[in-house]
């Protein structure tokens, strides 16, 4: 199976882990009745930044020596981040005629997550296309399947990390170059059989990670008296009542 | 002509693009009667920190190898950039009895403009001149030479980057060492040549930018029925109007 | 005398100088009555984070040369700055029944300046412990010593900095390995005497900089009439007072 630098170990496990975890806590209390709106786009898209920076040196040294594949992987990886975040604006902007900051952020995690499997074995090429696919299917986890399927997934980790992780590594098993990386070969280059390994890959991973956090769920939960806090911690804040710290006001919007 | 990073293709054309634009496109509706004051002195302290940073990476990277001149470009410019700080702040103080973060953080962009064009080229010596310069230059771009002439150029791109950039790639002509990098000598080594070719170079990016960036104005504007936007959008802010995001609000001084 | 990356001439020099000069300065007139809260949980742990990912380039390139124990510094710096984080954490749960970000980006400092004499010459195990017994003398240093002693250190430079830069120090004689760096042997390796050259070196440093300090301040005390701003200078705060610049507002808590 080819995994660059995590897009199944990271990325899907982090992603069905959350969704797992999102529909056995259940919603929080306001779910449907109130967003939560970004309390600074500044530091979101500072954070962004700094985040996108610090991918590249995480993917390239997947490569483990400072050879041609690293430089490969680094530059592919920048690419898919910024692909990503194109194709986030450009759906924002065909559906409500306005491109955001915080959709560009959103889309350029998107790109990140998605070439982190591929980083090391895709062409330039393919990491356009993986970055462009990967900002739309974003889009639409944040905006349609969890309205659709109403689970409370707050920091968007299944919408973006989960199924961002799964295209990624559905496409190095379409997009791995041979004469980028001899050590992978896909779909597109006539390895039809590398395709059938990620897929049964993922199957593993994510049947693995679902099952895991739901055991690991039902133990910490019985450990601790229930895993979700009272009512009265839920409105407080769980930065105020668990660590005694507030910095921010929550921006809310109340839906009427 | 000797250029190491960029100071005509990035800061020179990107200030006399600025300008041009500044001068066609004409003064917001309350130039004159409201400055904007920076909303937050923190983030414009930490961002120009993470692109004092950046620009280590960005000017010794042109070297394209990892070799002794890379490692010297990436050290000048560090200097470069701190004696910038220093001078606009000395003038600052000089002038206002009091040196601000706001001015170390331009100085500061100032010297890293500056020794862009001359960072694989130039000496110690030389990178504390042209930093120190630079920053006075910068001071008198922003508060002299925009309120002199009345154009608005909110986010000094004329001021700090274009004169800058036209001011390195002259002091390039002028301390380019041969002892640095056999490529480039300048005028104090004995090559007066080396002088007349940067100031050609700079006339023509100069022209060149100039009158593409006009035809550039007058094309788009025409495509899409002016290119400005009307009074109640610029009243609103294009971040709203056009994003639908609004993350501070402005802080403005009004003029009695 | 072992010191890999200066925790002798950086960390303890500046929190002994830090001390005698809040020892000399006196205290702030409210001291006692009103403590200062961060302004930005979140822009602290920003910072933190960019300090974090500093440190391990300025630990690494004190060898001054790309080989492995460069290599080892910097992941034994990112190892203590993580244990530092967990004893702080630990710490304050078991007093205060909470952990904060504040206290994990203080116990992170805590372990990154102990580890800085260090870097280069211990193996994991010591790295560990060091950054643990860093994050505990650190939350002593500013939670116990402070308030037992009321010097006036509002940065903690002396609690945080000088004492993990001596606690590193001697640490350095205790855990050297020879193994990891054929220079140095410590303690536990047998070499007894590398510890006493450590406390030698520690109490000419802490000599010679109270001293000198000292000396500085009367010097640059009577030069300037004085080493303290008036009393109205000191309400309004010198952002305001001496650069002209305020960007946040300070967040006190009035003690009844």
């Amino acid at each position: 199976m080819l995994d660059f630098a995590g897009g199944t170990v990271v990325e899907t496990a982090s992603g069905i882990s959350g969704l797992v975890l999102a529909l056995l806590l259940g919603k929080r209390n306001d779910f449907g009745r109130k967003a939560i709106l970004p309390s600074s786009v500044v530091l979101t898209v500072a954070g962004a930044g700094l985040l996108w920076f610090s991918w590249l040196g995480f993917n390239a040294v997947s490569e483990l020596k400072a050879d041609e594949i690293a430089a490969s992987a680094l530059l592919i990886t920048n690419t898919a981040g910024a692909t990503g975040a194109l194709s986030w604006m450009l759906v924002e902007w065909k559906i409500t005629k306005k491109a955001t900051m915080l959709g560009a952020a959103s889309g350029a995690m998107s790109g990140l997550v998605a070439i982190t499997p591929a980083a090391g074995f895709v062409g330039l090429g393919g990491s356009i296309i993986i970055g462009f696919v990967a900002g739309i299917i974003g889009f639409m986890g944040v905006f349609w399947l969890k309205h659709r399927f109403k689970y409370d997934d707050s920091l968007d980790v299944f919408g973006v990390h989960g199924l961002n992780g799964i295209w990624g590594t559905l496409a190095t098993g379409i997009f791995a170059n041979p004469q980028v990386n001899i050590v992978g070969s896909g779909l597109l280059y006539g390895n039809i059989k590398q395709f059938f390994i990620q897929i049964l890959g993922l199957v593993v991973v994510i049947l693995f990670t679902g099952i895991m956090t739901a055991i690991l769920y039902f133990i910490t939960s019985a450990l601790s008296r229930g895993a979700r806090v009272d009512e009265e911690t839920e409105v407080m804040g769980l930065d105020e009542a668990v660590h005694g710290e507030r910095d921010f006001e929550l921006k809310g919007l109340e839906f009427s």
